[in-house]
């Protein structure tokens, strides 16, 4: 018992393991310069100006289209114009699919629209759309549990409420009904398939977001699907309630083309002692296709580069290491970027030192976890102690560093989550909504604070976070 | 000074005028009975019902449409049930005007989509499009001093904001820009034009409206219009910061008809001494196209029937005068049901000792407001009285009565205001986003309580508010 107290209080308290003070990790000079870089970060204003550039001058930018093109074109633009090195683009392939016409309508008993969105990799309904009854399933295990083909000309309807936390763990849960309802759906027969959103707004805006990846062939056939909105969900539930047959047409005529041209843009600030050691961060360029991505994840530009830019403007030399700023194309169809980035740099993995993304909105970080290893927790304490006065506690070791660190992190990099505020972030996620008025500027600024210190340090220290 | 002091007083503590006692106006026992039917009406379940089997069995419902006609057969059918006497429809006709396509994008130097909505009654463009520089102006006030025809092949874009106010007072002043824009911008010789939406949302939802009444027919030529979300507006905003000509494209495809069937529906509470008096309390039937009119004005039509149904029910006999619901047909294409009712009964109009009507959302009554005669303000501070319990305090004496008393106010009859909560109405008005979740049953059943209350006293008493 004593010895499972002793052990949370170090868990909890990141005490130093043996043979490495914190003040060895970071040095009071360190931590001075890295306190500096945060206050200065705060009345910074690169990063809103960039979001505000990006989604006013580029707007909606989905993977594989002219748009995401232009983004790249801005984004190197804008490196450049900042003054970081090695701006490139690194091309690669992607398919597009956009959606079209989208519509769903009660037409019996109770004739009526009903707001949806397509979901993202949906096939098309034939262009009449398709007509059954509703059969509503509480969950997707529900539908998955029904007798193959026994739905057979139905429209199925997975009404599955999803939570509400400050860590997004709520979204874990509910986005497996929008990557399988299609093929569950198609397996028990139904002509098509609507979801209650993937969100937590009560908005009218339905959430869309991708089915399986994009580049996934592995899949099954599907039926065609659509997320609704909140309130559209309930008028559904209500409509069923009334014990008479319930007869919905769907009507979608997305498009998809076998290949498009995409790519993940990169910049450097170059370390000065050990160059080929990398500090990866990074946010992704590409949108959906209804709001203007400033949330998801212009915010995560602008704080990835604000950050970078800091540094970069206001010390006299550039750290040890190399801080590498990518914006991943291709996110949110699949993180194809990430893949990407990852074949692309295989060799080049075992010396990123850490990587971590901003794709969580632009609320405040409040938590910084890691997943590193267990013997380096001190070095992440060292670091947590200079994040404490902007408001980040201290979290778990069981970070994904963001979506698009994936591949990266399964191939043994270090990653670290500098943690935002999540309650608010599934009212705009994936929907128009999602449009610049939503960022708040002093906390973007506080993103670009705790990324700015948290990138120096570890650019500047001789620790690292591997075995 | 002294008088003006003694006025002023007067004024704001209703004072009783000489020969007209409080207690005489409305007795103890009225009093206690009226108490009793608040109490009663706020655990009463009806009116949030109604907005229930409304929103849902109907949904959207314009003025000329099917669904207008099918929501007065349910009214008709809800109100038998509930047990009204004299149920019926008075028929009118009424030009249907439907939205078709609407699109607006920036094509150049920023592509991408915006979102808008039509406004009621605008003329459509080509199947193709408009396409033109933005011009914009800071209020409607700025277009109308343009010269006539200085503005050839332009789309101009009136963005100004509305005010958020307790009482709505920032309405009237807004709207006036979703009446004019399409006229002043014909003049001045533009081919298109988008307003910032009337209304104080920051979602991506453009507020539709109607721009001059549908059948007033001395309005000039006008152009194709749209309103835009305040997202959007805050997008061309930033766009045309940038000093390079905006070129937009605008497609609206509405369809006009000149003639439909509409209707009001009318039911009654028989006078047990003076039937032939009304208390006339009305709400509208008719919604706009794209949410499912349960703010705006299914909550009305709680309202008022529950609080009536609430008096019928709980009293050993009908009061005095005959309490007359009206459900008002096509009210948001410019009051035609309100115009019809007061040219039908304009013979009983004498008669009708007060007329209010419930269309301002579903939140807290605050305020009592009457438009009588002077003479008679004690009989409304008597009235008053028993309403301060419920949270309402007093008001002015220019009460509107609601949109539908327009042409009954204007032939002499009194009307009164219960005046609700106003300070988010306008972020769900006129949007997808009135829907029934929007509705707090506890709030609804405060409304009930105070019209019952209301509308008991003035049945039951023996006073009117004429001179």
């Amino acid at each position: 018992m004593r010895f499972f107290i002793a052990a949370l209080l170090c868990n909890l308290l990141w005490m130093p393991a043996a043979g490495l003070a914190e003040a060895e990790i970071v040095t009071p000079k360190m931590r001075q310069t890295a306190e500096k870089l945060a206050a200065t970060a705060l009345q910074d204003t690169t990063a809103y100006d960039l979001v505000e550039s990006l989604t006013t001058e580029i707007g909606p930018r989905l993977a594989g289209t002219e748009a995401e093109a232009r983004a790249r074109d801005w984004a190197v633009k804008k490196l450049k114009q900042l003054g970081f090195k090695n701006v490139r683009i690194e091309p690669f392939e992607v398919p597009l699919w956009q959606r079209g016409v989208e519509k769903a309508e009660i037409t019996s008993p109770f004739p009526q629209p009903l707001y949806i969105t397509t979901l993202g990799g949906s096939v098309a309904t034939p262009p009449e759309g398709v007509e059954g009854d509703l059969v509503s399933f509480p969950s997707l295990a529900a539908l998955q549990a029904v007798r193959a083909g026994s739905l057979r000309g139905k429209i199925v309807f997975v009404d599955q409420v999803m939570t509400r936390t400050q860590d997004g763990s709520g979204y874990g849960v509910a986005v497996q009904k929008r990557r399988e309802t299609a093929f569950a759906a198609h397996k028990a027969g139904a002509v098509g398939a609507l979801i209650r959103s993937v969100g937590t707004s009560s908005h009218r805006f339905a959430h869309t977001g991708q089915m399986k990846a994009i580049t996934d062939t592995s899949v099954g056939p599907s039926v065609p699907s659509a997320a609704l909105s909140a309130p559209d969900a309930d008028q559904l539930a209500r409509a069923l309630s009334r014990d008479e047959p319930l007869r919905l047409r769907l009507t979608l005529t997305p498009q998809t083309q076998a290949r498009a041209p995409s790519g993940n843009v990169i910049a450097e600030i170059p370390g000065r002692e050990r160059p080929d050691e990398i500090v990866l961060i990074g946010a992704h360029l590409d949108s959906w296709d209804q709001g203007t991505g400033a949330v998801d994840d212009g915010a995560g530009v602008g704080i990835v580069t604000g950050a970078a830019k800091v540094i970069m403007d206001n010390l006299r030399r550039a750290p040890k290491r190399t801080i590498r700023v990518v914006y991943f194309g291709a996110e949110e169809v699949g993180l194809v970027g990430a893949k990407a980035y990852a074949e692309a740099h295989s060799r080049e993995l075992e010396n990123h030192i850490v990587g971590t993304e901003s794709d969580f909105g632009a609320d405040k970080i409040w938590r910084f976890d890691t997943r590193i290893a267990e013997a380096k927790l001190p070095v992440a304490k060292a670091i947590g102690d200079v994040l404490l006065p902007l408001g980040i506690g201290p979290g778990n070791n069981e970070a994904s560093g963001g979506p698009d660190m994936k591949y990266v992190r399964e191939a043994g990099v270090p990653v670290v989550t500098l943690l935002q505020n999540g309650w608010d972030y599934f009212d705009l996620h994936h929907t128009p909504n999602d449009t610049l008025d939503k960022i708040d500027p002093a906390k973007l600024a506080q993103n670009v604070a705790a990324y700015a210190a948290f990138v120096y340090l570890v650019a500047e220290m001789d620790e690292d976070f591997r075995e």
